[in-house]
């Protein structure tokens, strides 16, 4: 998507490769949204750094970063030996599998770019395979956003005031984004409309990440406190909700998603206000019954205790200028210093709540994926 | 109620006045959680910049600030001339009234005060009964506090979990607090609870004040992210809800409090978690005849886009002991520099949401709140 640098506007991916130097690049998402850089890593170790340091974070960005860093490690292979190139090939995987280990999207990835490149007759050979494998995963990651954007944007009418949580955006995905990708598709079909970007607490990814997205978009927008969107829906001021998900059960039309997102749910339901869920394929989860089986991990108290953010006396003025360089950015407590917090980090969201799941393959009720698991890409 | 300074208890009010001295004595609340200080206003105009300031804030505290800054103002005269000693007042009086312009509990305060006074003959006289009448004002709100404890304390069973939102705690009041106070009454009957706080983005009371009120009581609690209550009580980890409210209207029963209380009411009627709003008499509005009318203060776009703490590293783990001195409490910007933000303060829930209003009166349906008025002190 677009990113303004310096005044211009630039067309970048979350994650990319430059075969000429055989370097994956990826958006240093730790230092948003203070600072936007560009890394290159020289290698796959340091590929695989990148995903365990969260430099580049979310499903489908850290899986094509795998596939990028597997063919990033075949092609550093020098030789002709195919038995010691799959030894090097192994020990890549095991490395990039590492460096998320619970994460199932580097593991889809790289079984891709895998069973591809096996279909080459020489080194060479499965090394260029290699590389267009890494290739197709990442566009077709880009390709699912822009479906979804697609047939999301047909919900979007011009005047709309649209309220999403947390961070489901292009730097979740390789480029385009799921939650966001039906706001950018009527944005470019001139459609003018308004975004409340919860703020998301505890790890604040809607005021930073999502903001950021939507101000380089140039989508008119506002950060809002967790506490606020009831309020706004009683006061008539939202119209759609829009939001991601972790893992969307394809049995029962469960959702798992950031804390915070089942609240939003039952708001809308009580409002009357549609509630729509955006997903990739991948997303979806066709194996487990129920969504109490869903694991709620519980992060660390710190999270709640405290925020990350760059010092400086009272706030600024709202200003459209980026500052050139960010060099402080500081973790400060804000919580009684004698108190504990608990954290969980993700809720689960029962189908009833959710007006529809916007596909790559269309809007589905939640109770429909079952019905369609073919289309959706489940191989069962 | 007791503080713990220095590893000896002591006990303390909000608001307190030392007449050898003819000081007011107020914790200075802007350096809570993270210090603990009794500041002593010499004169009335100390005083008035003491609410003006929020080193004191919440109702039913800056009520009895006013007041004793009245008495304050009133002793400090010099002669016997009624008539100067008159226009003294006349002074005095608006100095603390224009402290917080919009504020009705300093205004009410001080008409107490005045009526009390005027009874006697001489100016010696008069200061006695301004001194008497402000002691009588703040132990009137203590005993309010009190009540409403006793009330709400039969609502906490052993074991229970009780979420609170923001800070309707003792710091808001002279002493005791109205959400607190079936809390402490519930304590010291022996039984053991666990509270949830509410971190009440984005001025984090909860996470600040009533967490701090807790600690130093003693009582179990944990601070959560306002995102994270829906998510507990969909396991049922939740089993009760108490909240203060700003104003209640007595003709209806719509309670408007600090934003995100309405959420809080929507999640628990869902669950069927019993939502208990308590208040003290005065925040009873028997004129206005509809929640809309009740005017949302917007506030200023920092508070969202931003936080205020302690820096330091990575976050302290838990510790039990007190930071001895804290000199360095600083904003940190934490949203996207080029985004802004809407801040409702607070928002209005409907009657059908609360199971009961716990008053110095007792418990009562919000629906009942007119039939009982003149137990609620509506003299109309």
């Amino acid at each position: 998507m677009n990113v303004n640098v310096g005044g211009r506007t630039g067309h970048y991916r979350t994650v990319a490769f430059d075969p000429a130097r055989n370097e994956v690049l990826l958006i240093e998402q730790r230092l948003l949204p203070h600072e936007f850089k560009i890394i290159a890593t020289k290698n796959f170790r340091a590929t695989a750094g990148a995903i365990h340091d969260m430099i580049v974070r979310g499903a489908g960005a850290i899986g094509a970063t795998a596939a990028y860093g597997l063919a990033q490690g075949a092609l550093a292979f020098q030789g002709r030996d195919l038995r010691k190139f799959h030894r090097q090939v192994d020990a890549v995987c095991q490395t990039l599998q590492a460096a998320r280990p619970t994460a199932v999207d580097p593991a889809n990835a790289m079984n891709n770019v895998c069973t591809a490149m096996r279909a080459g007759q020489s080194v060479e050979e499965q090394q260029q395979l290699a590389l267009a494998a890494a290739e197709e995963f990442a566009n077709e990651d880009v390709a699912h956003c822009e479906a979804i954007g697609r047939h999301g944007a047909g919900l979007i009418r011009h005047g709309m005031k649209i309220l999403t949580h947390c961070n489901a955006g292009w730097l979740a995905f390789v480029d385009v984004g799921t939650a966001t990708a039906p706001l950018y598709a009527a944005q470019a079909q001139g459609r003018k409309f308004h975004v409340f970007c919860d703020e998301t607490r505890p790890r604040s990814q809607g005021a930073t990440l999502t903001a950021w997205e939507l101000a380089q978009q140039k989508i008119s927008h506002q950060i809002i406190a967790d506490n606020a969107a009831g309020h706004l829906m009683q006061r008539g001021e939202i119209d759609l909700v829009i939001v991601g998900s972790d893992r969307t059960l394809g049995r029962t039309g469960e959702v798992a998603n950031k804390i915070g997102t089942y609240t939003k749910a039952v708001l809308a339901k009580r409002h009357g206000i549609p509630f729509y869920v955006a997903i990739p394929h991948s997303t979806i989860d066709w194996k487990l019954k129920c969504g109490s089986g869903i694991p709620i991990e519980e992060r660390s108290e710190g999270e709640v205790l405290g925020a990350w953010g760059i010092p400086g006396g009272p706030p600024p003025a709202f200003s459209s200028r980026h500052p050139s360089r960010v060099t402080r950015h500081t973790y400060v407590r804000v919580a009684n210093p004698t108190s504990g917090a608990r954290n969980p980090g993700f809720d689960v969201t029962p189908p009833e709540l959710v007006t529809g799941i916007i596909t790559p393959a269309g809007i589905f009720e939640p109770k429909e994926l079952w019905k369609r698991r073919r289309e959706l890409g489940c191989s069962d």
